[in-house]
């Protein structure tokens, strides 16, 4: 059995989409047990609507929610919220593996490192999503913003720990990193980026390749992409206008004339086939690497889908042993160079 | 008459994509006289290819080329190059308005800088490509790479230029200014974007709307986006890759079975019509803004309708006076606070 706390009260479309996601990922995985922490009649309400198997599912009260506009360093202090409860219960319980919700991502990192705790030797978690590549696969990208600000030895523990990432969660035998730079060669980039090609170079543990660029992400020539999480979440938001932009357009297009949208009934499967494979909720979220057990921070904005998506990454990384491959590659890699370049500049 | 210096041996497809590129863009354009420097003899025999009239062209020989992997610094004092012997001219002819080039782009912020030079008061000049947005319409960015490592007077200079180029190239009325950074928010971003946040607030001549995030580009919202060079890079590089993966993706799909097949024979000026406006050439390459005149940056990979493109952008700037523009704005902008901020820190 893997027992997730799902956060029902998180995000746009609770509790409608986490209630509907988690019943639905239940269904697919018949080994998720789902405790949800939220106001326990509305998402009592909301579970009546489905057909579920009731010993898998359970309920806690909890009467306060963080809204999106919540400043996040004072929301850890609302113990009774959802979200906050949540990361409670699965500090204290053993039984709980991971936690799963669509809430402010300011408030999921604060809770993540005050109350859950991060893994012995990580500076700072890191938010992580899989971009689904042209290779057909994904390319996990972190950090997406969890640290606008970071040092070399921050972006050289990103690496490690989206290496076992790629390993624990997308069953990646020997990930590929590449960092993040304005140029492909050597010398490129600011000083942080200098210092980290060099660090990462002689790091163990992990296959780094060198710069990558902007495109490189979607083009999937490497496994796992560094960057410091305010170039990282530029550039996924990037992709992810790109993304919708072309969506839009191409719906502009079909509606042009007569001809395209015949064309368009011929045509269907193979554009929404194109729609699925630049749904960058496929794998649900981001996960947010490097505390003591998976936290998956879903978007704001999620369907029900997406939660179910959520659930199941969050499922899967467990099974992969996520968190104990972290500790043991985390020694292995000798990050000493790193830490005392930090300390030294 | 504009007359347009061509470095005809700038770029992968040199002189071909020059040469073609000029000729095609003289033939829409009667007003422009065409120079070219580079190796007489190749040019000569590309421009035999076409019918052109021989009135408006110029060939000046140069036997030396700069490749794409020569050092950028060293490359300058390589005044008998195409492209340094074309800086030379531009900046000693006065007839001679404008630049194009599809040559290394480190070698042309150099030469720019060194051998032409900034518009007084300019402290760096920016590369500033123009990214198709849903509106229809463009999106300035900048910067694109030219500066790495930025501080707050820098970018609040890249607000003046970016509302400059709107102006003068695009026409646009009264251009929004947003900055990018990783969340909407006032006090979203590093150190950079909160100190350039609260510069730009108080600053005259510009219409500055706030923070913008990646996705914000291509959906138009704003027209010009302010960037350090190293993180729009990454934005753009970013758009660029996602663009060709969904081209690539809508490629597959279409081959992928005869109904699809026959659909994509409704559906080719549709889909024609959003590659189309996919296009990151169509308006040819980047500006390099702060110089003393104006010079386009045209793609490595550039054919002769990116160049043709590029020399009409040219020669657009050029009647709009972008450069008294910028001198009259940088005067009118009350920068003294963003002077003096990077000078107390």
């Amino acid at each position: 059995m893997i027992k997730i706390i799902v956060d029902a009260m998180g995000g746009d479309n609770a509790p409608y989409s986490s209630v509907a996601g988690a019943v639905a990922a239940s269904q697919k995985d018949k080994e998720l047990y789902i405790i949800f922490t939220g106001r326990k009649a509305e998402v009592e309400a909301e579970l009546q609507k489905h057909s579920y198997d009731k010993a898998r599912f359970e309920i806690i009260d909890c009467p306060d929610v963080i809204e999106m506009n919540d400043n996040p360093a004072s929301s850890v202090r609302r113990r009774q919220s959802s979200l906050m409860h949540a990361f409670e219960l699965l500090k204290t319980d053993e039984e709980i593996q991971a936690l799963v919700t669509a809430g402010s991502t300011g408030a999921v990192i604060v809770g993540g490192q005050l109350i859950l705790g991060r893994i012995k030797g990580v500076r700072r978690p890191a938010l992580c999503p899989a971009v689904p590549n042209s290779r057909g696969g994904y390319t996990l990208l972190l950090d997406c913003g969890a640290n606008a600000e970071c040092r070399p030895a921050m972006l050289c523990q990103f690496a490690v720990l989206g290496t076992v990432y790629a390993k624990a969660g997308f069953g990646m035998e020997n990930p590929k990193v590449g960092l993040l730079n304005n140029g492909t060669e050597d010398h490129k980039g600011d000083t942080l980026r200098q210092e980290t090609y060099k660090i990462l170079s002689g790091m163990k543990g992990i296959d780094f390749v060198g710069n990558v660029e902007g495109r490189d992400i979607v083009l999937g020539d490497v496994d796992v992409v560094v960057a410091d999480g305010f170039s990282g979440n530029i550039a996924l938001k990037s992709m992810e206008g790109c993304g919708k932009f072309v969506l839009n357009v191409l719906k502009k297009q079909i509606k042009s004339s007569l001809i395209s949208k015949i064309g368009y009934l011929f045509m269907r499967k193979a554009l929404n086939g194109m729609r699925e494979q630049l749904d960058f909720d496929k794998t649900g979220g981001a996960l947010l690497l490097g505390l003591k057990k998976p936290v998956i921070k879903s978007h704001g904005s999620s369907k029900p889908e997406t939660i179910a998506n959520s659930i199941a990454n969050a499922a899967n990384v467990c099974r992969g042993g996520l968190v104990p491959a972290v500790e043991k590659l985390l020694a292995e890699a000798d990050l000493a160079a790193a830490e005392n370049f930090d300390e030294h500049n």
